[in-house]
């Protein structure tokens, strides 16, 4: 018989704490836009990443010469290298750099579970995300990271994505109501994510023209990303 | 211009501290079963209900001559006169008594938001909430109880079933990722709640033949309910 781990979706970091057994793989998910750009300055070759929770904490690397990249309520931050916007990474030489990170949400939310074992996951490194979890086959909590620890759509969306690839799979199974909510919102969406997500809190937020053009690009990346980054000692390091 | 009020749909009573501005009125749901016991019974002729914590302050009233109600984790307790169960109280004699109720979920949602204007709803009451907060129009948070403060489908989809009756009045608007997932879930169970909550995590925690009974009843109840219950000094009261 095949065992089937478990998966569970948490929908804020706040709520972990229920949903922690301190053994699952924690996969946090910040689609708009840490976790993608995450995946996205991975790619861009930087070596590290190290997400911190405050904009000091952040400032305070850039003298020891690290970049620095810096978002608050979806705008860039004066003094910062880089936005939170994968474009920023895409037009720059990062290459062999490590990169300072903090952003509203994504960063915190790595923060909160940062004594468990931790990847991060968007749409550009989806597949790689679910083929390891299969791989591993381990038990699952899939942490949205929310909008200042209120639910949001566009995590629970990637969480339904990647919950179905791993349900699918035949090797995970699930007693989780807000699995099962995240999976039918991704049906809802019928392929079409910026459609479905044109009534969400966020995009009523910011609608800038740049701002539309990044969740373009995290919804449907140009980018299908085999990198996926862990924690390791408040790193984020290629796995 | 017709003034919009707001609603919200709030998850959990963990998360009520984001949503509240201290001035909502506040729809505490706990579809199964507290809420609509509570409205059952005051249709069964009970004056007031005194909704408490714990069992203990529970079984203390007992000596003073109240008739008490207890459920843990969807069974009733010991020594207590009922269970949270509708049938228990359409199968006696309450009539001019005050029920002092504790459950796992619901009595302590309405203890989380006692400070506020507080209100309670089920399918058995729905339309005469909907019509008093029509009515009303100040803003509404719809706060469901969940499970142990974690997400559950229960209320979420009773919570998008009376959003939708306030959004359709045309008078109240919302920007909430909640309240949208908590529509979406409703149109998704197409008018058969049952059938849309047989993969939900309750009916797999307990689906012996009282409690699907009792699900039924309260998906589908066969009492139309005018009372709203309004809690006045800790106590619930006929509004």
């Amino acid at each position: 018989m095949i065992k089937k781990s478990n998966i569970t979706v948490c929908f804020t970091p706040e709520q972990f704490h229920h949903y922690t057994d301190k053994k699952s793989t924690v996969v946090v998910v910040d689609v708009l836009r840490a976790t993608s750009v995450i995946s996205v300055a991975f790619e861009c070759g930087v070596n590290a990443i190290i997400p911190v929770e405050t904009l000091d904490e952040a400032l305070k690397y850039k003298k020891k010469g690290f970049i620095i990249a810096a978002e608050r309520d979806t705008k860039p931050v004066d003094g910062f290298d880089f936005g939170n916007s994968p474009y920023h990474y895409l037009n720059s030489d990062v290459s062999e750099k490590t990169l300072v990170l903090t952003t509203t949400n994504g960063t915190k939310a790595i923060h909160t579970v940062k004594n468990h074992k931790v990847i991060t996951a968007s749409f550009v490194n989806i597949k790689a995300v679910a083929n390891y979890l299969i791989k591993e086959n381990d038990n699952v909590i899939i942490l949205c990271s929310g909008w200042k620890n209120i639910f949001n759509l566009e995590d629970t969306i990637f969480a339904g994505s990647l919950a179905t690839l791993l349900i699918d799979s035949n090797k995970f199974k699930s007693n989780c109501d807000s699995l099962n909510v995240a999976q039918q919102l991704f049906r809802n969406a019928n392929g079409n994510l910026f459609n479905f997500l044109s009534r969400s809190s966020y995009i009523k937020r910011n609608n800038s023209v740049e701002l539309i053009k990044d969740i373009h690009f995290c919804l449907s990346p140009t980018i299908d990303s085999d990198i996926i980054p862990i924690l390791k000692d408040n790193k984020l390091i290629k796995l």
